[in-house]
């Protein structure tokens, strides 16, 4: 098995290799669209489940829309168009026909259709166009829907999961009677993001607002949670807008409230999408492989036996089976891999790399001293453990690489968020560590475009916890009340 | 709440009303694409939930290959882009922009793709395309993956769930070293989806094997499972196919066997869509609105409180938190529907219309005398149970439903096979009963051509249990072995 290049040498290199050499996704023959790989998508499959159970939770319900979008709709919102035109991919023939010179077929010039349809980029104004038949009075209200589906930008630099031209998402549309409650929907919707990302991937992450030349085109408020990866670079995670009545007003949708006077909709929308798992890696691996939060695991354990002869595998299999038991009553995936083909130093690098959290060996000497090896993906760390209590065990190591990995991330993100109070100083922590900046800014566009021509970095967001305090722009020292986030970013 | 036209004065408009009314689906701007109401939607996740865990149970995982096919792909296999090109949504263009009349946008002409993309009508060519580099050994078969995902086909006559533009489904694809591998494969998933079907949709089919005309385009073989709807035309249910190796050399898709030769690879795919919710609801439904076989509906039980104080309420409430609580926890969904802007006879109906399998009304007599009423949906017919014992009760009463509806459809579809041995016999039965003809066929496209030019009937399935009889053609007197089954189909 070829190893890894190193995140020290090329950390780039090292994300590419490792997403396919741990059988995550792989580039397809259709220019930026990736294959999510079995591996890969049962990562996405946890993480769905999971904040499917959230959004339910909170009282959402999935629907599904189309996959076009007429380009009418597209340009209802002015700055929504603005923001999503020019990367679409564009439907404009319905039909293929066998071509005049015998050679494979052609689009057929007759099957034009009348309107271009495009590609939703975002669902905000087929669900909004729907919306208007859905809502009449302050009854029909509030709507919250959930759709879990693809969507397609068309980047012209793509990476797999974090940046592709096709993407899985869910994308949460809801309606409201009054602002006060779209407000508290986004903030709700950012806070079960948070909660997701940490529980469960075991990335730390910065609740904030986003600068307006950061906000989604057509909110009037962008959330987001932000988070930081092993080489300085920040990653937005996840975003709840509030759109505040533009897509109402766009498309005509209004209720007539209790008084009986007829008013426009609220509106906010949320999304997050496969390119979590992009952050997941880059948060916590290392240079073996992947390293997966037992939370977002498929595979939580892997049990390898040690032996040369079929009699010491069949009792091996014997202890194995019992303890596969108990861990499945406990709700602990595992994995029994007795092929023979594979040499156990194989299997060994295969789940190291594929980062399952704890591995398990037994040999013919375990066996004799009612014992097993036990290796944790996170810490690398080898013990032994008795037979007897096993599962409890196992599940207690869980909980604790779970909280470990998080740590770790916690730690190493929280040493990289520099307060600086110069542009020098910004410059040179930007260049020398790398990581979230901390500064005063101005809140003028004028200077985040300056900034982000001359140095990469973005304002990532405006904290919700920042203090208020007296502050100079690190620019253009002008007054300021709070400090905000920059980094360069993926 | 308007009644629905009736089943028998009007079919066709009995069912689009009650999709509409039960809030199931409805069109969408864009043409024949289907939105997929909250309601609809919680079937199909209760179907994906289902049909997701048998597939695993048999060995699948999911993966995810991209929406867009280049034109190239689609042509390499010959029957394939002969079957789809006519109903292709293809992708021309990757960029918007501003309308030099400063009215909208338009599709940037400098945006044009060298090569055309087709959203996928199936993934055959592009998983296979894929394949190719996963595949070298005989070690690295079987590949056994299932993919979620929606499709489009440009039907020109739509109808919701039924034929659809868009529609969502899952597509298995697999790759085997052998024939005989890839043929049981494609007969084990026709036995899940016929499984699926009865079991949980309470759907009796028939498993069968189409006409070469009806194959899927690009298989060797194509298995289905068919339904009888109620007003006598049949609908496929689902298909399997064993697709040989035209996929494998339309991509050069080689393994190296274990004698060390160079084999090309063995194939399957196999689907169900959306379009099980319009057989579900045509199977079973009634005047009266949806009829959902427990198994399959979103919301099992229902309980609504008759009341007119306050005090009643909370009484009527006590009670039935402890059975929502005991129902939950014999893992049954129930909705306790207190809402008081709406008017008990009113709730009666909107349940009735939604299909929820059982009906409990709770009033302020019933607690004197510590029962409850209870109505069933499919036959509804009402009785009352005391309080104790109830949840055993319920759960007992869904079981019985869920075996009632099963039973129903089947007596209804097996009176609806009718055996003929002249054409004048079949067209007569066919006009005046519909059904499923049960007819000697001589195995000719030609007189299946013929049949289907002046009747409309098709070859639904040659069934696998089919006996062997010496018989001759209703058509052309040929000699046949053995009967194959015609109807008019969704």
């Amino acid at each position: 098995m070829a190893t890894l290049t190193s995140r020290a040498e090329d950390y780039s290199k090292w994300y590419n290799e490792l997403v396919l050499k741990a059988d995550m996704a792989e580039n397809s023959g259709v220019r930026g669209c990736m294959v999510i790989k079995p591996y890969g998508y049962a990562i996405w499959e946890k993480m769905q489940k999971q904040l499917d159970q959230m959004f339910k939770d909170t009282g959402h319900e999935n629907a599904y829309f189309p996959l076009f979008i007429p380009k009418s709709y597209l340009s209802k919102e002015a700055d929504h168009v603005e923001g999503f035109a020019k990367e679409c991919a564009v439907v404009t023939h319905y039909r293929l026909k066998n071509s005049p010179d015998g050679n494979g077929v052609i689009v057929d010039p007759d099957a034009k259709l009348e309107e271009e349809l495009i590609v939703r980029p975002t669902s905000e104004t087929i669900i909004w166009n729907t919306y208007k038949n859905w809502v009449k009075s302050h009854r029909d209200l509030p709507i919250l829907v959930n759709q879990w589906a693809n969507v397609v930008r068309w980047e012209m630099r793509t990476r797999l999961f974090l940046r592709t031209a096709e993407f899985l998402w869910q994308e949460g549309h809801t309606a409201h009677a009054t602002q006060e409650e779209a407000v508290a929907e986004a903030e709700q919707m950012l806070r079960v993001y948070a909660e997701f990302v940490e529980n469960f991937m075991g990335v730390p992450v910065i609740k904030g607002l986003k600068s307006p030349a950061e906000r989604f085109a057509g909110a009037e408020e962008t959330y987001t949670i932000e988070a930081m990866m092993q080489d300085g670079k920040a990653l937005q995670a996840g975003t709840s807008h509030f759109l505040g009545q533009n897509f109402a007003k766009a498309f005509d949708v209004k209720y007539q409230s209790k008084e009986g006077k007829q008013e426009y909709v609220w509106a906010t929308s949320w999304g997050a999408s496969t390119r979590l798992i992009g952050a997941l890696i880059m948060a916590h691996s290392d240079d073996n492989g992947l390293v997966l939060p037992p939370n977002i695991a498929p595979i939580q354990v892997v049990i390898v036996p040690i032996h040369r002869t079929d009699e010491q595998l069949e009792a091996i299999s014997a202890v194995a089976t019992e303890l596969i038991n108990n861990l499945k009553g406990r709700g602990i995936s595992v994995k029994f891999d007795s092929r023979t083909e594979y040499k156990p130093g194989w299997k060994f690098n295969e789940y190291e790399l594929k980062g399952v959290p704890v591995r398990i060996a037994i040999g013919p000497k375990d066996l004799e001293n009612n014992q097993v090896e036990i290796a944790r993906r996170d810490t690398l760390e080898k013990h032994t453990h008795s037979v007897d209590g096993l599962d409890q065990h196992i599940q207690d190591l869980l909980t604790e690489i779970q909280q470990n990995i998080y740590n770790k991330a916690k730690a190493h993100r929280d040493s990289l968020i520099t307060e600086v109070d110069t542009y020098e100083d910004f410059k040179k922590v930007l260049s020398e560590k790398g990581g979230f900046i901390s500064a005063h800014w101005d809140g003028t566009v004028e200077v985040e475009e300056k900034i982000k021509a001359e140095t990469k970095a973005t304002i990532r967001c405006i904290p919700l916890d920042a203090k208020e305090e007296e502050g100079k722009c690190v620019y253009s020292g002008n007054p300021s009340k709070k400090r905000v986030l920059f980094a360069i970013a993926y």
